[in-house]
């Protein structure tokens, strides 16, 4: 199991956040090894918080409306090891290590598997396989 | 100046793309040549469709409301050498030559140059200078 970075963000960095309407910000996780983009998902201010105080990423699932502590049912946990916030300060960037098969639920280690343009299946990675990211 | 790719889409996959309830879909912009996350912004149907065909980045501006045509003002046109979309079809991902100095509007060439963490100056990146990430 890797170890994720517990983040001290200060007041300022914290209030500096904007939520949309419903609370909520946008967060990538991109792998720290190799750069390939792991996933997009949403965060809320309490997650936020808790993913920064427990080095792993704690995203709000839309669909469930709750938090979703990432890999507590799947094992494929993100341990953090840095956290940025864009110019706007209305999308978050989580560098991480993954643990596990990958991030998407697919089995694929990249949620972006799929690619537009013709001669492109819709599912061309198998559950397992690394993605084309 | 870069070359873009003309990517043709399938009917498909473009009715695949879930767009929020302002009819928009986030679109990460990620540099091809080094996996740097450069930036992340929204796309509606109409300049997803115009991103894909004209082989550059084209978003929808949510502070101007209009077509925002990356680069057309600053010269920093990203062109697209593969696009994405994920296991959800509700985030895209763009693989880009990024030409310019970079992405962001502070000069920075990505637009996450702020580390959340104690001794994390606001503006550590000077315009023109490359981000961390």
């Amino acid at each position: 199991m890797s170890a994720g970075a517990r983040i001290d963000a200060t007041p300022e960095q914290l209030a500096a956040v904007q939520y949309d309407a419903d609370g909520l910000v946008p967060a990538i996780a991109q792998d720290v090894s190799d750069g390939t983009i792991l996933m997009m998902a949403w965060m809320n201010a309490e997650t936020l918080q808790l993913t920064l105080q427990e080095g792993r990423t704690v995203y709000w699932s839309r669909s469930r409306h709750e938090v979703w502590r990432k890999g507590d049912t799947s094992g494929e946990v993100q341990w953090v090891q840095q956290a940025f916030y864009d110019c706007d300060a209305d999308a978050l960037l989580f560098k991480v290590i993954q643990d596990g098969n990958g991030a998407c639920h697919t089995g694929a280690r990249s949620c972006f598997f799929r690619a537009f343009g013709p001669d492109q299946p819709d599912q061309a990675i198998q559950p397992g396989q690394n993605g084309p990211v």
